[in-house]
C-alpha cells in the first residue's frame, strides 16, 4: 500500500477527528474534506476548520445542499424533532439517506483529482445506531464500486470500524490527542462543542464511551 | 419483480429518452429525474422537460453544481476543448469523474423517498467511449452498494447495456418513438437538438448508429 498520502473524510466530530490524527501518524501527507449539507449542527464545520488548521491539514469544504432536498430527516429538517432512540422496525429519523455514500464518493472524486489513493473514514459498525451506511459490508462494496466507476485503485481505511466509543477514546489517548478530541471536536446534534448538550443521541453515546474509558483507565492504574 | 413503478435517470438525450419510453411500456407508473450539473449543453434539460411533459412523466430536476467543482473535464469547463477521440492510455477529457455514480445514487435516494424500487438508466457498455462508469460491472456493483447503503432492494435496469447505437435506434422504432427520439432528444455536446452539430463525439456516434439502422431497415424491406 502507498503510504504517501491520504484524504480524511472529516466532520470535526469525535470519530473523524480521531481519524485525522490516526492518519497523520500513518501517512506522510494528509488532506481532509468536509461537507456542508445543511445540517443543523453546522457549527461542526467551524470546528473542523480550526482542528484542521492547528493540525496543519489542508481542508476542502464542499457545499452539497442537494442532500437535504432529496429526503426528509431530522438532522436537516428544522420542523422535525430528533429521535433519541432507534424505533423498532424502522431507521431512526436522524438517518440521512445516502450520506456516507455521497461523502465518500465525493471524497473519492476529489482524491482522484489531487492524486491520492487512500481514503480514511471514521464510520463504525460497533455503535452504528441502526444506520446501514456505517456497516463494514457497505464500505467494502462502495470501495469496489468507486474503483469500477473511475478505473482507480482506491483503498478505504476505517480505523474505527470495530471499535466501540470507549475504544475510540482509547485510540485518541494512544495518539496523544485525547484532550484535543474531547475539547475541540463537535459531535452534538445540537451544535455544542466538546462535551455537548448531553442529551441528544450523539452526546449520550460519546459521554458513555468516555466515562467507560476513563473508568477502565482508573482501574488499570 | 415489482412492475408497479420505476424512476428513469433522464437527460433528454437519445439513450435516456429511449429508456423513458421503454419504461412506459414495462411499468405501470414512471417517474423521471434529471440533473443540472453545469454542463455546457444545458439545453438538454429544456428538452428533457418537454419530452417528459408530452410523455406525461413527472420530472424532478436536481441542481448538483458540486460535480464541476470537484474535477476538471471538458463537458463543464468552458476553457477546455473537447477531445473528439479517445486518447491512447487515458480517459477522454469529456469524462466527468463520478457522474453516473452520483446520478444513480441520487436517483436511488429519491426513489426511496417516493417509494420506488426500480431504477432505469440508459448506460451502455457497447459504445462506452472509454467511460468506466458505463460498464455493466460498475452498475452491478453500484446496485449492491446502494442496497447496502439504505437497506433497500433496488433493482437497476439497463435496457441499452448490450445494444450498439443502431440497435438503440431499432428499439426506439419498435417502441414506436423513433421520430420523437430523433427530433426531440438532445445528445449533442454543443447543445443542438435532434441531429445536432454533427461533429462532436456524441453526434458522430448517434449519426453513425442512425445511418446503420436505416440502411439495415432498407435492405430488409
Amino acid at each position: 500500500m502507498n503510504r504517501n498520502n491520504c484524504l480524511v473524510v472529516f466532520s470535526g466530530g469525535q470519530d473523524s477527528t480521531t481519524c485525522l490524527f490516526w492518519a497523520k501518524k500513518n501517512f506522510e501527507k494528509v488532506f481532509a474534506i468536509c461537507f456542508d449539507y445543511g445540517q443543523k449542527h453546522v457549527a461542526e464545520i467551524e470546528q473542523a476548520k480550526k482542528i484542521a488548521e492547528s493540525a496543519d491539514v489542508p481542508l476542502r469544504i464542499m457545499q452539497i445542499p442537494f442532500i437535504n432536498q432529496l429526503s426528509h430527516n431530522s438532522l436537516t429538517d428544522f420542523s422535525m424533532t430528533m429521535d433519541t432512540e432507534k424505533p423498532i422496525n424502522a431507521l431512526p429519523n436522524t438517518f440521512v439517506a445516502g450520506r456516507n455514500l455521497f461523502f465518500i464518493s465525493i471524497a473519492a472524486v476529489y482524491a482522484r483529482e489531487i492524486d491520492v489513493k487512500n481514503i480514511v473514514t471514521g464510520v463504525s459498525q460497533t455503535d452504528f445506531s441502526g444506520y446501514p451506511d456505517c456497516r463494514d459490508s457497505f464500505i467494502r462494496s462502495l470501495n469496489v464500486t468507486l474503483n469500477l466507476a473511475m478505473d482507480e485503485e482506491f483503498v478505504i481505511h476505517t480505523p474505527l470500524m470495530w471499535l466501540d466509543k470507549a475504544q475510540t477514546w482509547q485510540l485518541a489517548d494512544t495518539l496523544g490527542v485525547l484532550e484535543i478530541v474531547r475539547n475541540q471536536s463537535l459531535t452534538c446534534y445540537n451544535g455544542i462543542v466538546g462535551d455537548g448538550c448531553g442529551h441528544c443521541p450523539a452526546c449520550k453515546l460519546r459521554k458513555a464511551g468516555l466515562e467507560k474509558y476513563l473508568l477502565e483507565l482508573k482501574i488499570k492504574n
